[in-house]
């Protein structure tokens, strides 16, 4: 096949740009086959580009070498058409097509490329295999949804970007090739050739740099920056990601709060969902007390605890423990089970709490039990249960594992993981995670207040919660609890919640040099270690140093969710498989003779 | 010393804001001591911050206390200030600041940090040693001219992106860590844990993701993208640079320049500088014939050939080669050297002229030379030289070497770079490279029709001249040229120039496999070396791959001219120095014997 040249030739229009305002214009199309279809003497071709489809008319009588030319063009074919805007007859309109009053009639046909057949059609809404779909990316990447997703995160960026540019802050790019951070994961490192045995390290994000530029008067500074970490991947993560970062001067916990509602609710409109601002708030006790989880999905209702329902004679009687609390939840629209049903349920959820010392009754056995069904009508009215919702209850029995007792949280939390499976498992029925495509989709949620330590059992030692540069709260510094009751500290540490998932975490930093050091070695660093690890900024530190604080976001999350997708591979251009493989360009791959000589390096396979 | 607690104080204003309508208001301001200065029972602080400084007034009668806390303060102090904003006395105003008009009277003063005493003060405007700079990076960054090089760079980035975002542009980040790129220089690799042995290479610039996003369909394509280079950095390189990297489909080169042209307007806009496009535009050939290199700086007037004036029968005479041509310039307002200048230039130049068989003449001698003097009329005429300008011709010497044939364009490359030569050497008295801070300073060239191929003469091959992946002049694949006569075929490969510096380059990309897989082959790379190295990209281009191009420029380098300093290092905000070190956070360092074990890696120092 002979192809043609662009030579000068300009579009016109884009392909989902053509309306009946058009009739009759002389227009240049350009784009892909998206499907060709014969009639006789006349070929239709749907041609596509990122606008969407416009249907072109090639009339054998009346353009007949274009005719020709579209009888070899088959799908994913590039071509180019000049023609004349039609509106189409009347009964002949198409309108599932934003086009589709309108056809192309056309003169000329260039064909630009052809195309073999490819290994899926990007017409296709659903391709099973995703290896197949990410060695051949490009191709995935021309699908609809694909295309609406990258259009989405292009919008969602820049509606940050400006809000945030609006309110003063300066992006600020800080380097990759760095120095560990200190976040806690596995760092990625890159060899230096100039100096041999020598590494940089992938930033796990700017933290150290953010505090810098505070440090350095910049007042209000924010990034959408690439983030690294080596860690083994779990269901979906990437070891690579972006943050929407940001760092502030003179702040309270709440003025952070407002920057990151507002640029949330502008990112929101752009997909034309109005948020309502600010957020609802709550401390960690509170989450944990009310949704057994620091990042509570709100779309379902809280916890109730019935401790006060359950009188201490009656916990006797039925053999639950005293000193802990009874709780409860309703999962809407579940109730109804039949017997099996229930049956294969309860035996599941007890299965789940193997040694853990708790019990469970549901609607049903509320119900029915002699014991219980003087109290069924309170619960109910507690839980404000409907009919038809699953209502269960969670009693510790008596002689619950003395382990327990070294986390006064544990049954919150295992209760709440049980309201989180259920709600899972029945959330065909409740279709509380169904997007409606309104605001009610998106349930908001601080948390704040997050303990600074947390204990450690084995070690006997408390670990920071949060990354060594999270303040505690003044408070607790001015009462000393700092120094002789690191169990009661609390952090001046938020996170921000969203249908359940952490989408960031902030905090406001130390800005003294005296507490950053005490708190170092409140974690058993050594003044040495925490010179060799930190001491620049140590150093930083003295020099007049700000209160500051901030906090990060992870984009790539909050665009998956905006876009209802199921993956962060949805809304990541080139992302990596769970081995941290990219199937498309086939990396990582062996480095050559040579590079590893330059690098220093021999590659040492200890079994 | 107490340091005070931030507690829920909220700034009102920033220092650099007050003005004489806010006498009488009571604001609270926080930043840094400027300096301190006592009389007695006043002290005055100037606080400084990101937007400017406002003068504090303590009165001991007044506000006891706060004079206290003040008169411990000092440079670079963190505090802040409750007061109230006071018109000066007439006659104390200080005009040169935007806020000399009022001061404010303290109330209350709150040390939040203090400051050691810094290893400069961030008050000066020059500090001579670069390495101390770095190192105290932060307490450097906090000088003004820092301060506004930074808000520049985010205000000319922020422009960019809302130009190209307006003009259908999406921005899509591409991976870092990924396969090598082909843009020739050495890779940065990151070793994988997971996968023994193997590596990602940082990339070089997101060169082939970007074509993949125009086969995938997204049109047209941006992205300010972080790029690596591991080079033995020479002058003012830095291992990491930024990019402003863009592609389309279907355009003509062009479509590309205008968008440029776009979006550099309305990045200097922000500047105050209203550019005038298009920008002029020249072919390589011109370029060479008429400034001696690829990228003029057109601030200094152009080469002029003065092969007609000299006859043949005069060259004869001067004992001037007659093939080669004879190039003449002048630089503006270098004249009237005294006898021991012009000596002491000539014999300079002659020394740098070496073996190359040429010989310089200069106004004096022009004028003097019994031979030459019936010519300096015309030349001077063509020349458009004044009395006060350096007339500088160069004629190649009879005999001129042999080895110079090989390259046509010497004799023009070699006068060219004496001409950028005594433009540096007269810069104070020419004065064409000082910013006057209008559109004249910044003169834009578009530089076209670079040759598709250069022959090394060592190793008689063809070498493309670009990377491989940029298209010839669809004239010369039609005429065949492609693949008879490499050294005629044209690329459709451009330059942006901006003052002599190359800020971008960009092509018309090849979107035919045919092509592409020719251009591999006459580059000497066997069908199985293309299909290691590109193979995907090579499956690509097979499944509908339309017409595209784009181009890179660096935004280090147009924010480097635009803010008129002097270094890369000036506009970003923690660079690395030529032995690529951060100095401030010491990388690279050793990696731990834990790393090594889990990268399966082994230092090798070979000697």
């Amino acid at each position: 096949m002979t192809l043609d040249f662009l030579g000068n030739l300009q579009r016109t229009h884009r392909c989902g740009e053509l309306r009946v305002e058009q009739d009759g214009q002389d227009v240049v199309l350009m784009g892909w086959v998206n499907r060709r279809r014969d009639h006789g003497n006349l070929i239709f071709l749907d041609l596509r580009d990122r606008t969407g489809i416009s249907q072109v008319v090639l009339d054998k009588e009346f353009a007949d070498e274009a005719h020709a030319k579209a009888e070899t063009a088959r799908s994913e074919y590039v071509v180019a058409v000049k023609g004349k805007v039609r509106r189409r007859e009347a009964g002949l309109e198409n309108p599932n097509m934003a086009t589709g009053a309108i056809e192309v009639v056309a003169k000329d046909l260039l064909l630009l490329n052809e195309a073999k057949t490819p290994p899926f059609s990007p017409a296709e809404d659903d391709i099973a295999n995703e290896e197949v779909r990410l060695k051949y990316r490009y191709l995935d990447l021309r699908r609809g949804q694909m295309q609406r997703n990258f259009a989405l995160r292009h919008k969602v960026a820049r509606a940050i970007r400006e809000y945030l540019s609006e309110n003063g802050f300066l992006e600020i790019e800080t380097p990759f090739m760095t120095r560990s951070t200190p976040e806690g994961a596995r760092d990625y490192l890159v060899p230096s050739r100039i100096h041999p045995g020598e590494f940089y390290a992938l930033p796990q994000s700017p933290q150290i740099f953010k505090q810098i530029l505070m440090i350095s008067g910049f007042d209000r500074y924010f990034q959408i920056a690439r983030c690294f970490r080596d860690e083994d991947l779990r269901a979906d993560r990437q070891p690579e990601f972006t943050q929407i970062d940001l760092e502030m001067t003179f702040p309270q916990q709440e003025t952070v709060f407002r920057v990151v509602e507002g640029f949330l609710t502008a990112a929101f409109k752009t997909a034309g969902i109005e948020l309502k601002a600010p957020f609802v708030q709550m401390t960690y006790d509170e989450a944990i007390r009310q949704y057994g989880i620091d990042k509570p999905d709100m779309r379902l209702p809280a916890m109730v605890e019935l401790t006060d329902e359950l009188t201490p004679e009656l916990r006797e009687q039925l053999k639950i423990e005293q000193k802990l609390p009874v709780l409860s939840f309703i999962i809407p629209k579940a109730g109804g089970l039949s017997g099996t049903e229930r049956k294969k349920l309860i035996s599941e959820v007890r299965a789940g709490f193997g040694e853990s010392g708790l019990d469970l009754l549901d609607t049903e056995r509320l119900k029915t039990s002699e014991t219980f069904a003087p109290l069924a009508a309170t619960i109910t009215q507690k839980l404000e249960a409907g009919a038809d919702d699953l209502t269960v209850v969670v009693t510790p029995k008596l002689g619950t594992p003395e382990k327990w007792n070294y986390d006064p949280q544990w049954i919150y939390k295992r209760v709440g993981a049980l309201r989180l499976q259920l709600a899972q498992k029945f959330a065909d029925k409740h279709g509380l995670f169904t997007q409606t495509g309104t605001a009610e989709d998106f349930k908001f949620l601080w948390v704040t207040d997050f303990p600074m330590y947390e204990w450690d059992e084995e070690t006997k030692t408390w670990n920071a919660a949060h990354h060594p540069f999270t303040s505690p709260h003044e408070d607790d510094i001015k009462s000393g609890a700092l120094f002789n009751d690191k169990g009661a500290v609390r952090a001046l540490a938020y996170d921000i919640v969203l249908n359940g998932t952490e989408l960031g975490s902030g905090s406001i930093r130390i800005h003294r040099q005296d507490v950053q050091a005490e708190i170092f070695r409140s974690l058993g660093m050594s003044d040495e270690e925490a010179k060799e690890r930190f001491g620049f900024f140590l150093d930083a530190l003295e020099y007049g140093t700000p209160p500051h604080g901030g906090i990060a976001l992870g984009l790539d999350r909050i665009v998956m969710i905006l876009a209802g997708a199921s993956s962060l591979r949805e809304v990541i251009a080139f992302p990596k498989t769970a081995k941290a493989i990219d199937l498309m360009v086939d990396a990582p791959s062996p480095a050559t003779e040579q590079q590893m000589r330059e690098l220093h390096l021999k590659t040492v396979v200890r079994s």
